[in-house]
C-alpha cells in the first residue's frame, strides 16, 4: 500500500478562519480555493499536514445545540469537547473532499486522511484560572448570572454585545494522535489533523477526559510541526506579510524576522494580542523546539509562492533564505 | 514509528446502536463498556477495525440544526452529509478516547486513529428512486407537503407518528479512505472508520460530492472487511445469536449458518427487514467477495467469546469452526 511521498519538504500548514468561512455553504466554496493552494504545493513535491481553526464552526455547533436543547424535547445538551470533535469531522470532511477532488483533477496519485485529534493539556495550566475565550450565544447579564450559578461556568461581558461563556485556552502539551499523523505522512498521505487545535483532554488516573477549553490552533500546529520535525510551519492568515508599526505611516512589511527580532518586536508591543501576536508566538515555540526549522506567515493565496521564498514573512533562528532580500520592504 | 501488530486475526467489528446510546452523556458511559469488549479482543492479539452506526446521533444533529436554524439568526442550514461527518467526528472521538484509556489501563502499547470516511455510491443506484430511510424531525402533513415543494425532498408518513424526510440507502461501492484504513491497521493502530456507513458521495466529473443519503453501516463494514481481506467480520447487535422461527415456540438459535443456509432462510422470510435481514445480507456480501472469511453475528458482551468460537452465530461458505458444535441449539 502506501503512496509515494513527495521529494520536497515536509510542511505543517495552519489554515486561518478566512480559509473556511462561517457557514457550511460558504465553507464548501472556500475550501475549493484552499484545496487549490494546498495542491499547488503538493504538485511541487511538498508533503503537507493541514491543520485548521474552528472558531466560527464550533461556535455555531454549540449555539445550535444550546438553542435546540432549550426548545426541543429530544435534543440533548452537547458537551463542548464533543462540539469540537464534530467541527473537526465536518471541516475535515469538506477539506479532504476538496483536496481529493483537486488531486484527481491534476492526476496526482496521492490521497488524504482526516484524523480526529485530541490534545493533552495540563489540568493545572494557569489558563484555567483565567478563561478568556468566548464561546456560544450572547446572553443578558441576568441569564448569564443564572447559568453561572447552575453550571459553574464562567461568563464575561463581550465588548458591549452581551454576555458569553468563556473557556480557558491552555497550552498544548501533546498531540494524542501524533504517531498516526506521522505514519500517515510518511506513507504519502495529505493528513488533516489537529482541527481547532485538537479537542483538549486531560490525562487523569490513566484515562483521557475531554475538557471545555480551546487550544490555540497555531500553538497546536507548532507543537505538531516540532514533533514531526517538519521542515516548515506555515501559518496562513489574512495578510501576505507580518508588519511592524502596523497601520501607521511607518508601517514596514517584513520579509524576514529572526527569533531575536521577533522577541524584540513582541516586547515593543508590535503585534496585536488575539491577532498577530499568537501567530508569531507559535512560530517561536516551533523554532524553540526545532531550531533548524523555518516558519512562514503569509496569506492562503501566497502560500505556494511563500514556500518558494518569493513572499510572506519567514521566521527562523538564523537567516537561511536561498536569496535573502532586504530585511523589510515598505509596500 | 508504527506499533506492533497483534499476532492474531484481522477483524472488522461493526458496532450497533446499542453500543452507543442516544445522547452524548449516555454514549460516554456506554462506549466505556464497548471499549472494554474491544480491548478484550486486542488483548488476545486481534487486529481490530471498528465501524459504527450513527442513526440516533445524525438524527439528533440534523434535528438540532433544523430547529435552531428555524428560530435563531446565525445558525445556518446544515446539509445532511455534513451532519454525518459531524457524527463520525464526535462518536469517533468518544470511542477513540475510551479505547485509548482502556489500552493504557492494561499497559497495551497500541494506539487508535479515527478516520473520517466517505463512501462512494452510484448516482443511478435504484435506491435513489425509492428513498426509505427516515431522518430528522416529525412534521405535520401540511408542513411536510410545504417543505417537499420548497426543497424537492421526499417526505413519508412514519408509523402514525407524523411525517419525516426520507433519504435513500444506496449500496456502498468504494470506501474512499480505504488505503489509509489499511495502512493504519498494518501499522498496528486500532482504526475507527466508516462511521454511519461513511458519508455517501458520488464521483461526478472527477469530483466527489456529498449526497443526502444513508449507507447501511453493516454493508459498508462488509465492503471494508472484504477489501481489507479481513479474516473476520463481526456484526454486533442486541442478541447473542441469530434465530430462525424467531419469537415462536420453535425458535432455534443458530451457532452456524452456511451461505446456502442463509439464502434459504432469507427466502423463507426468517429475518425481519430493517433488523436481522440487512445484517445477514451484509455477511453474505462480505463472504461473496472474500469466501475464505468468516462472519459472526453476536452481542457486544459476547464478542470476545464469539471470536474464540464459544458463542454467536457464525456465517461462512463452509463449516470451518475449530470445534464444531451442533448446528443449532434451542435455548
Amino acid at each position: 500500500m502506501a503512496y509515494q511521498k513527495g521529494a520536497g519538504k515536509s510542511v505543517v500548514i495552519a489554515l486561518g478562519g478566512n480559509a473556511l468561512g462561517n457557514t457550511p455553504q460558504e465553507q464548501l466554496a472556500l475550501v475549493k480555493k484552499t484545496a487549490t493552494s494546498i495542491v499547488d504545493m503538493i504538485d511541487e513535491g511538498i508533503n503537507v499536514v493541514v491543520t485548521h481553526g474552528n472558531g466560527p464552526q464550533v461556535g455555531m455547533i454549540n449555539k445550535a445545540f444550546d438553542e435546540a436543547h432549550a426548545v426541543t424535547p429530544g435534543v440533548p445538551e452537547m458537551p463542548f469537547p464533543e462540539c469540537g470533535a464534530m467541527s473537526q469531522g465536518y471541516i475535515g470532511y469538506q477539506l479532504s473532499q476538496a483536496i481529493l477532488t483537486e488531486l484527481k483533477r491534476r492526476g496526482i496519485m496521492r490521497s488524504t486522511a482526516t484524523v480526529i485529534t485530541q490534545t493533552v493539556v495540563y489540568p493545572d495550566d494557569p489558563a484555567f484560572e483565567h478563561p478568556t475565550k468566548p464561546i456560544g450565544s450572547f446572553l443578558t447579564e441576568e441569564e448569564a448570572r443564572q447559568l453561572a450559578l447552575e453550571t459553574g461556568w464562567v461568563y464575561l461581558e463581550d465588548a458591549g454585545r452581551g454576555w458569553r461563556r468563556v473557556v480557558a485556552s491552555p497550552r498544548p502539551q501533546r498531540i494524542v494522535e501524533f504517531d498516526a499523523v506521522k505514519d500517515l505522512m510518511d506513507d504519502g498521505y495529505i493528513v488533516i489533523a489537529a482541527g481547532g487545535g485538537g479537542v483538549p483532554v486531560i490525562a487523569r488516573d490513566d484515562s483521557y477526559v475531554g475538557v471545555p477549553a480551546v487550544v490555540d490552533k497555531d500553538r497546536s500546529s507548532a507543537k505538531l510541526a516540532a514533533d514531526l520535525k517538519a521542515d516548515m510551519l506555515i501559518i496562513l492568515t489574512a495578510v501576505e506579510k507580518v508588519a511592524i508599526a502596523f497601520n501607521t505611516p511607518n508601517q514596514q512589511n517584513l520579509n524576514f524576522m529572526s527569533v531575536e527580532d521577533a522577541h524584540r518586536y513582541i516586547n515593543e508591543g508590535q503585534f496585536a494580542a488575539g491577532s498577530m501576536l499568537p501567530k508569531v508566538q507559535a512560530c517561536l515555540e516551533y523554532l524553540d523546539a526545532h531550531p533548524s526549522g523555518e516558519a512562514l506567515i503569509t496569506s492562503l493565496e501566497q502560500a505556494a509562492a511563500g514556500l518558494r521564498g518569493e513572499t510572506g514573512t519567514r521566521v527562523a533562528v538564523r537567516r537561511t533564505w536561498p536569496d535573502p532580500p532586504i530585511l523589510s520592504d515598505p509596500q
